[in-house]
């Protein structure tokens, strides 16, 4: 036995020990002063950060009877670097089993991460798909399918897109009844209908859906139409129940009865459904942001928000303004440059700006890459690595690579510079992911429009926008651009948007802004939360629910949003382990 | 290193001196007396077996200089068992790379396996998906795949099958310009129109197709409609060009220009296409054996080929006569008698009959399925290990496997002998792979129906169809049975009789009987062939190729029916070694 497993070994009995004996005291010395326990599900029913050994004591002194942890133990051997031990564990609770990741330091615990990853009782497995002994009556599997279609679902997902899918096929394996609703006419609408040149800025390694990964050949970036068919190929296979064409008119929760009243326009029929739980998977961008500015009324041109913007088809020749300077205002500027059109970009404020091919290098490769594979980095490994760094330190680990890439790519950052571009690197310096997990927003993964700018291809304005003319843009400084179509690369707004839209306005206060971690940088206010406001746990609204994120979010999170929702659809204690507050509305 | 690593390099070195030197004849005497090199397309451009020293000595003084092969190398650690060294290798050729396989006996190999896997220059890779640099007139990844799917095609693959289908993925994937032509409405619909009541015989270990395998909560008997989905999904994201709807008319080849003129009905137009190639993947169940009875044109019920038959559901109350006792003939007649019709199955001539589970678990189990995965033998591990063994000894490692069978199920066998089932183990007692790969056809593989001719509920009757009544079938011993439905479980032809009805009978008799050993044996008249008559090879018609079978063979033997057309695209030299002759017209 290595020093470090010994290490871990005595770690874990001295902590399994102290949880048997219900001494929240004696675990929590077991941790460092500087410590964090990140828990997903298996402890709290909750996804909650603690610190430090009050963090730790206080959430065992509520947590460790109906928990009932045990069975702790190593899997696989550990690795010490600079002090630290890692090591990878599993362990049960009552209702389930999980696993987790542990890094121990010299005094103690510096973090641990426990995850659920099955109910007891309740396990995945492949199915016969045919009994063998003939029965009057058996149905075959489609007509099995259908009944299921037909049946009144605990669950309806609002939104279906890589979100909603990714979760309505966990509900599916788990055998939870769930229905998912979409407006468009067929899954992979979503990104089939945005803008022609869309490619996945993620890796193909990061993208991965839970239990079908894309195969060797799928592109490392792989294009918006392809990502739609696969979409809409792992819907049927993954036999997610799915009604496309349909739009949510209204929810109500009845509290008496404790489910929802869910209004749906389905093709020219209004249906009414009785879930008990409701999840909003309605997209991080999904709600646009359409600025209001003094003249649009009079503006004799065409103006779209960029989710509206058809591709650059049309503007050949056309003077166009887009407002804006992240990854949407980029690509569409790119694509309309490639069909001749004179594109000017309207920077309102800095912009965060990595080349793809050293993010993917410096910042994902470890975790994420051919490379990382080839390292026995699986997909689920890894999201469990990144999944265990607390987010109250992430930065620190981020800070780096984006040093590293900025001394890579100088000459980059000098010639958008020199061409006045006015560059970030976020508020501490800890580049795009940060950005991402804080505001969801200021960063654009550079595939190849940054050099257009940086030469001046595209052109570029400065300021706010004051106010719109008849045939052009008018900027706080006075300038003047002139347009014949006008895009508003503008953002999107928090998802509780969308609950004041179809829930109602009070509901939407209540359970507050989505996304975000209280980090006290710009569009992210404190206090601080520990974890990402809202998504994919229990809300201030009862029975609503939050999912969503990139495909890596909608991969990982979606099994620990499925569990919670299996849990309540048995019938399983579920208490619920501080319930996080709302502090901002939207 | 291990002795038996030691005898395996050692004999590597020599074999690679060998060859270098050009010396076929000390090549050979590397090989047991009693032996069998299995070349799949790497030495010989064709897929055959060459059977002992002199059968060695004559392949390479014939392919040696061309193939000049290189670099034979161990990957991975030999097995030794019963004085026999099992060892993987890898090697290289003036066109290519492959792996191999190698059981070493004292007096020297005793089977060598060699497969072309990839060409040089050609390797199949993941694309980027995007450029990262912008131009003017690009094209997107959806104008690109139009464009390609309106190019004319070098291959013209007939039938949109798990062979079609699987074969258009690869040449895909190696950029051979393809085109699937199915007279299906939707792909997967070759097996949404079949009875309702099927799912695979085979478990999906066995089923996955190229590139994207099944995923971990696939059934392992999968339904008919959901293979059908999964077929119809994976050709869209494999993007395999494919036209559904469209039905082969003729077609005429061209000596002079050497490409074919093939006429197809497309919805409701004529498209005449040019292909080089022409690939015949109808099905080795795809041409229905309707046989002539005297009175079928006076018998006032229903008369169907099994192929046509639509499910048991308008048959309640209604006495179905189904004359065959194979596969289909037992599906049917358990889905039937589930829907309470009054079922009497015809034996005709004696059926090779083993249980699911036996086979899962005794014939297959080894190679195909959780146990086999978890001692990691990998689907392309399992192919290779079956390919390994040279069919002119195949039948040695099948008996007794179904010997174990038999004594397993003992008790099930005497029921069905005690109902006056007539029930055999093939010619040579080697059961019902071996049958499969003879003649396709006498067996059934037990998923529950053959308890209900055990007991009776199901009715047996034997003899042959001596001619119909306006009411009844009329056996040859004058049995009657009554019916209001026949349904002729009666097999399918051979694939040249497609090969007659497209083109014309004198290349259909030139190219001769599809499928079967020679091994002289019922519905396999010799002589022996050594590899599947004309299947996934050279043909005696120039440019006209078969490709089909089950599922496992469609995935593997894809790749090298695929490689083979890769390098005529590309102008590479493939002489062929030994085309066989044809023996049989049909």
């Amino acid at each position: 036995m290595t020093s470090a497993e010994q290490r871990v070994e005595e770690w874990l009995a001295s902590f399994e020990s102290a949880l048997r004996a219900g001494d929240a005291e004696a675990a929590a010395e077991l941790f460092a002063p500087e410590s964090y326990w990140r828990d997903l599900v298996a402890f709290t029913w909750n996804i909650t950060t603690v610190e430090g050994r009050d963090g730790v004591a206080g959430m065992l002194r509520e947590t460790l009877e109906q928990a009932a942890p045990s069975g702790f133990a190593l899997t696989g051997e550990p690795a010490e670097a600079g002090g630290v031990v890692e090591a990878w564990i599993r362990f049960e609770t009552a209702a389930g089993r999980g696993t987790g990741h542990l890094r121990l330091k010299p005094e103690g615990a510096w973090t641990l991460l426990t995850t659920l990853r099955e109910l007891k009782g309740f396990e995945e497995s492949r199915p016969q798909g045919v009994e063998h002994t003939l029965n009057k009556g058996r149905l075959t599997w489609k007509e099995e399918k259908q009944r299921r279609e037909e049946q009144d679902p605990y669950v309806v997902v609002i939104g279906g897109g890589q979100g909603g899918i990714a979760l309505g096929a966990r509900l599916r394996q788990l055998g939870v009844p769930a229905l998912v609703v979409d407006k468009h006419a067929r899954p992979g609408d979503q990104w089939r209908g945005r803008y022609k040149s869309l490619c996945l800025h993620d890796p193909v390694w990061y993208d991965h859906l839970p239990y079908l990964p894309f195969p060797a050949n799928w592109p490392v970036f792989a294009p918006k139409d392809k990502i739609g068919d696969w979409l809409e190929m792992y819907t049927r296979v993954m036999e997610v129940p799915y009604w496309s064409s349909s739009t949510v008119r209204s929810a109500t929760f009845d509290e008496a009865a404790q489910r929802w009243s869910v209004t749906v326009d389905r093709d020219d029929d209004t249906v009414e459904l009785r879930p008990t739980q409701l999840v909003f998977a309605t997209g991080m961008s999904g709600k646009a942001n359409y600025p209001s500015f003094p003249g649009q009324d009079i503006f004799q041109g065409e103006q779209q928000h960029s989710s509206q913007h058809p591709g650059p088809e049309a503007y050949q020749g056309k003077r166009v303004v887009v407002v804006g300077s992240n990854n949407s205002a980029f690509d569409i500027c790119g694509a309309l440059w490639e069909h001749d059109a004179d594109v000017t970009m309207v920077q309102r404020s800095s912009t965060h700006i990595v080349k793809s091919a050293s993010l993917m290098d410096v910042g994902l490769g470890d975790l994420y890459s051919e490379r990382a594979v080839a390292a026995g980095v699986t997909t689920d490994k890894a999201d469990m690595i990144f999944a265990s760094l607390p987010y109250r330190i992430m930065h620190e680990f981020q800070i780096p690579l984006y040093e590293e890439m900025a001394s890579r790519d100088a000459d980059f950052y000098a010639r958008l510079e020199k061409a006045g571009f006015r560059h970030d690197w976020g508020a501490d310096g800890s580049g795009l992911f940060m950005k991402y997990l804080r505001r969801g927003s200021g960063y654009y993964i550079d595939v190849g429009a940054a050099e257009l700018v940086a030469d001046g291809r595209v052109k570029l304005a400065h300021g706010q926008v004051d106010h719109l003319t008849e045939d052009a843009v008018v900027l706080d400084d006075g300038t003047a651009l002139k347009a014949d179509l006008v895009v508003y690369a503008t953002g999107y707004g928090s998802m509780n948007g969308w609950v004041a839209d179809i829930v109602d306005q009070a509901t939407a206060d209540k359970v507050g802004k989505v996304w975000g971690l209280g980090s006290d940088t710009p569009k992210d206010p404190g206090p601080w939360e520990g974890e990402q406001r809202n998504m994919w746990k229990p809300t201030q609204q009862e029975n609503l629910w939050f999912h969503g994120g990139n495909l890596h979010q909608s991969r990982h999170y979606s099994l620990y949003l499925a569990l919670q929702l299996k849990a309540r659809y048995e019938g399983l204690p579920t208490p619920v382990y501080r319930l996080a507050e709302s502090h901002h509305q939207g």
